[in-house]
C-alpha cells in the first residue's frame, strides 16, 4: 500500500495556505485589469492594496512602501544596484558587501559588475564576521558613493539567524544601506523594520504558505529607491512596471496575514525540530548539527552524518515516501556541494541533510523520518563494520 | 435591478478560461519546488514542462526556445539589452529602433541608455513606415554592433497588425535582431517563428484567458541570447533565475493551448467585430474608426466621436455597467492623451474609445454597448444643436 508522502521540505517551498488559495482563487475568477479604471479594475486595484497591507504588517513597515515583484531574486535583483534615487535626485552606491553564506540570488551581486562586489565571510556556526563587515566598510571610498550591504536574515540551508540589530548598526555607522534578505526568516521570527531590520526587507510567498512567482521588497521609507528593474509602465508608482500578478498578490497578502499569526505558534514548530534533533543524535552519535550552538529559526535542522552521502541519503528519503533536501533548491535540480557548508569552513565531504518543516508537520511524519534515518544509518553502520 | 456587466476590454485582460483556472488551481495545490529532486519537485517540473510545450506549439517554436517571465514587460526588458551572447561569447547588439506606436513597454528602450535608441514612424493607419526603418538601418553603424528592431504585430490600442514579413525581411537584410510583441496577435492571428515572425515573439499570458504575472519570450533558436535581467539561479537554463510562478505557467500553458484553437472561430469575433464598426458609424456618422483601412485583429474597435470626449464616454460606459477602455490600461489608472493616435498623426483631441471583444462576448453585450453609446451621442447631439 502507498503510503502517504510526508513533506521536510519547507525550505524549498511551503505548502499553499487554505486562506491564500482560497484569495488566490477569487483573485483568479475577478476579470479586470488593476491599471484600469472601470468597475473591474478598481476591484483588482484593491485586492492588491488590501495585501499590500498585509504585507507591510508582517514586517513592521507601511504599504506604501511596499514593491510587489515576481519574487525574491527579482526584489534582490532591483534592489543590488548602483544605481539609486533619492527622491528625484539620483545616487549611486558603489560598492555592494554580501555575506557568503548568502542566497544565489544575492551572492549574484545583482545588477554590481563582479568587481565592485566583496564577500564577508562568516565564522564556523554561519554567523556573519562583523569585524570582516566593519573593516570592509572603513576601507570602502566613500567618495565614490555609498555602500550596499546585503545579508540573509535567517539562512536558507542552516537556519542560523544573522545578529540583524548588530550589523545594522555597522552599516549605519558607515552611512550604508543594509538589505536584509528575510525570505526564510518570515513568519518564524517577528520583524519590524522601525527597529533593527535594516532599511529593506526581501520577502517570498511560497516560503510562508503563499503562491510561487510573488515577492516584494519593503523599505523603510521611498524616498530613496533603487532604479526600477523592469520599466515600461506606471505600476507600482514607477518601481515596477507590468500588470500585476493579481491572484499571486492577493494569496500572498493572504499568506501574510496567516504569518504573523503564525508566531504564536513557533514553540510547536521548536519541540518538533528539537525532537529531530534528538533523534538524528541518538541514531547517529557522531552526526553534526550545523549552527547548533547558535540561534536559528524554530523550523530548520542541517546536519550531517559521516559515512552517509548527503545526495544519497536525500534519494533514499525520497523512494520512501520522505522529501528533504542536501542543500538548497535553488538551482534547477542540480545538486552540488553547499556553499554554505563551505563559507562556515566546514570540510566534512558527505554534504548536509536538510529537515524544515512546519506547520502541516506532525509527530507522525517525524516517527517515518527517524524509521527511514535508522535504516540508512544502520546499512552505514554495516558497511562500516564490514570494511 | 442590477444588470449583469458587459466586459468589453479584452485587450487589457481577458477573462481567465475554464481550463486555465483548472490548471492553474492544480498547479497552486502542488507542493513543491520545481529545482528540488523529490518526487514532488519533479511533479512541479513537469508541469512546467508540458505548459512549455503549449507555448512553444502556439507559435511554431521550439519548446527549449520558451523563456517564463513575469509577463511581457519583463520579457521586454530582458529582451532589449546591449549585452547578448552568441553561444558564451558575447554579443552587442549597439542600438534598439522601436515603433512609435509600440506598447509603453519596448518605447521605454528596456535597458539600452536613451541615447542608443531611435523611435520609427507609422503611417496614418498606423502601419510602421518602413522606409524610414530602412533609411534608419542603412545609417547604422555595424562596426559598433548589430541593430536590434522592437515592433508590435498588433496594436494594443487599434488592432491594427503590422506587416511583420516585410520587416523580417528589412531587419535581416541589415543583418539585425528583430523582436515582435506579439501579446495582441497571439490567438488571433497565426503566428510561425519559422517564417515571418522575427528572431524573438514576446507573449502575455492573461491577454489570452491564462493568469495575470506570467509571460515569456520565445527565440527563433536559444543560440543568441539576451544577457538575463534577473540573475542568481539556475532556472529557465540560467536565462531567468527565481522560483517558478507554478500555477501561473500552468495556467498560460492551458490558455496557449486553447487560444490556437480559437484561431478556428475568429470569423465570429470578425461578424461581432464588424456588428460594432457598422453601429458605430450608423450611430454616429462623423466617428472615425483607426486603422480602418488596413488590416487589423478581429476583436478591436478604436474609434473617436467628435465632440465626445473619450475619457467621459468611458465613465458613462461604466456607469452603465460597460467596461472598456479609453486607449489602454498600461499606466496604473493614469489616463492621458493616446501616444498611439499621436503617433498616427490623430490630431482629434477627445481620443479615441477602444472596444475590445473575445470569446465571451455575445450579440446582446453589443447590443447594451449600442444602447448606450445611441445616448451619448444623443446627448452630444442635443447640446450641438442648442450650442
Amino acid at each position: 500500500m502507498a503510503e502517504r508522502r510526508v513533506y521536510l521540505d519547507y525550505n524549498a517551498t511551503a505548502p499553499l495556505l487554505p486562506e491564500a488559495r482560497q484569495a488566490a482563487l477569487a483573485a483568479l475568477d475577478l476579470v479586470g485589469n488593476p491599471s484600469s479604471v472601470h468597475a473591474e479594475g478598481r476591484a483588482a486595484r484593491r485586492i492588491i492594496e488590501t495585501a499590500r497591507a498585509d504585507v507591510a504588517a508582517l514586517v513592521g513597515g507601511s504599504p506604501e512602501n511596499v514593491v510587489f515583484t515576481s519574487g525574491a531574486t527579482e526584489a534582490s535583483t532591483t534592489l543590488l544596484t548602483p544605481d539609486w534615487r533619492l527622491g528625484r535626485a539620483p545616487l549611486r552606491l558603489s560598492h555592494l558587501y554580501v555575506c557568503t553564506a548568502d542566497h544565489p540570488c544575492l551572492l549574484s551581486g545583482g545588477r554590481f559588475p563582479a568587481e565592485r562586489i566583496t564577500p564577508i565571510g562568516v565564522d564556523s556556526n554561519g554567523l556573519l564576521r562583523l569585524d570582516e563587515l566593519k573593516a570592509a566598510l572603513q576601507a570602502h571610498d566613500a567618495a565614490e558613493g555609498l555602500p550596499l550591504v546585503a545579508v540573509h536574515l535567517a539562512n536558507n540551508e542552516s537556519g542560523v539567524i544573522q545578529p540583524a540589530g548588530e550589523i545594522a548598526e555597522v552599516v549605519k555607522a558607515a552611512g550604508g544601506v543594509l538589505v536584509l534578505d528575510a525570505v526564510q526568516a518570515a513568519g518564524r521570527i517577528s520583524l519590524d523594520l522601525t527597529d533593527g531590520c535594516g532599511d529593506f526587507l526581501i520577502l517570498s510567498a511560497h516560503k510562508i504558505g503563499g503562491p510561487k512567482g510573488v515577492g516584494a521588497f519593503v523599505g523603510r521609507s521611498n524616498l530613496m529607491m533603487p532604479n526600477p528593474l523592469v520599466a515600461g509602465g506606471g505600476q507600482e508608482k514607477g518601481f515596477r512596471a507590468g500588470t500585476e500578478n493579481l491572484p499571486g498578490i492577493a494569496g500572498f497578502g493572504a499568506a501574510a496575514k496567516r504569518a504573523r499569526s503564525a508566531l504564536d505558534h513557533v514553540g510547536s514548530l521548536r519541540s518538533l525540530r528539537d525532537r529531530i534533533v534528538g533523534s538524528v543524535l541518538r541514531l547517529a552519535p557522531d552526526a553534526e548539527i550545523f549552527g547548533r550552538s547558535v540561534d536559528r529559526i524554530a523550523n530548520t535542522v542541517f546536519f550531517a552524518v559521516p559515512g552517509v552521502k548527503a545526495e544519497t541519503a536525500q534519494i533514499a528519503f525520497d523512494l520512501a515516501g520522505i522529501s528533504l533536501s542536501a542543500g538548497s533548491a535553488c538551482s534547477s535540480g542540480k545538486v552540488g556541494p553547499s556553499h554554505v557548508l563551505k563559507a562556515m569552513g566546514v570540510t566534512q565531504p558527505e554534504g548536509g541533510l536538510r529537515v524544515s518543516i512546519g506547520e502541516g508537520t506532525s509527530e507522525e511524519d517525524i516517527a517515518r523520518f527517524e524509521a527511514v534515518l535508522e535504516q540508512i544509518v544502520s546499512r552505514r553502520n554495516k558497511t562500516q563494520q564490514a570494511a
